[in-house]
């Protein structure tokens, strides 16, 4: 069930636990056509998971829907329920970063606690992503730098994405539906991807 | 003026001296339309540039102008003119690699002497590229591995093209209009910019 709630911080869309995304996103576009002309070009909006670790592979769909339809995400809540205040909720709040003509989104900066990237296609980050950081891209991701936080691939593209950083400790790493969430420390370049049904970390060959 | 010559090779799509790259684009798919029926899905041709150093930025046009119409480039021939010969010319030969949905291309071994990668999105190599190997990119690449080879990137999208790799000397660093023919020898991570005007090469903050 999905549904807009007004808040002193501003507009929240909030998606309740559900089963079928695609119910999810079809709601949207309908809640979104009843309140035509509500919403101006580049209006941004809070979205709200209340089930975040059991459908955060759907935000970039949802993310980007969103974005089709003029409307941009500025922070992702994730927590239980609210009634009108959001100050117990964590908060993600979304880089908004260029994104290139042929798709991939590059970051040229360090991603940090509390903030999040959500790109339906590739995702480049030229820096470090801290501890407490996320990114949750559609396809593939590449980070010049570090990994602490959490790195959620392929979520639209399936297991043929693949994750590659210079170095990692990441909290937590996803590529479709696969999830490691204890990694060992890798000092130097590694690539991740899904073979033969399993999540591999393999230092690259440079 | 763009023309199609039979060699005992094969095919081969002959690509003279052009102002225009809009006509040559014109040019072929006119060319196709009177050769229809004789071309089937997956054929694969040869590319002949006359004025490769000069053109090579609109090789991704070309290839995936002629993918749209269901024919392959296998190889790139780089000379100065031929009769029926193909013997004197240099051949880099593409290397055919599964494109993901999100439009980057990824190649998942080393790029030798002799082998181009050409894609009108962005390129990401998890291997090394080797002196004499060439990537074509529209978008930015990405080498998890030493680059020797010669990378052209930016080359639809412009100058917010990033080039990164994990060491490089490579032969000729391109970024949409900018050229950088000497560079030095790169034992660590770095980013390639346009940035003021200028290719600027530094190192990873990893």
């Amino acid at each position: 069930m999905v549904d807009f709630k007004m808040t002193k911080d501003g507009l929240v869309l909030v998606i309740k636990d559900y089963e079928s995304i695609q119910v999810i996103l079809d709601q949207i576009v309908s809640k979104l056509s009843q309140m035509k002309g509500f919403f101006a070009a580049g209006d941004k909006i809070m979205l709200m998971m209340e089930r975040h670790e059991m459908h955060s592979h759907d935000i970039p769909r949802i993310v980007s829907l969103l974005r089709q339809h003029g409307i941009d995400v500025a922070q992702i809540l994730i927590g239980e329920s609210f009634q009108n205040d959001l100050s117990s909720l964590s908060r993600m709040k979304l880089l908004e970063e260029r994104e290139t003509r042929s798709g991939t989104k590059v970051v040229k900066k360090h991603v940090r606690s509390g903030q999040a990237v959500v790109h339906s296609g590739d995702i480049v980050v030229l820096g470090n992503v801290h501890a407490g950081a996320e990114l949750l891209a559609g396809g593939s991701i590449v980070v010049f730098g570090n990994v602490k936080g959490t790195l959620r691939a392929g979520l639209n593209e399936g297991d043929s994405a693949i994750i590659a950083a210079l170095s990692m400790q990441p909290t937590l790493l996803q590529i479709s539906g696969y999830i490691l969430r204890e990694v060992s420390n890798y000092e130097e370049p590694v690539i991740v991807q899904v073979k033969n049904g399993k999540i591999v970390v393999e230092k690259a060959k440079a």
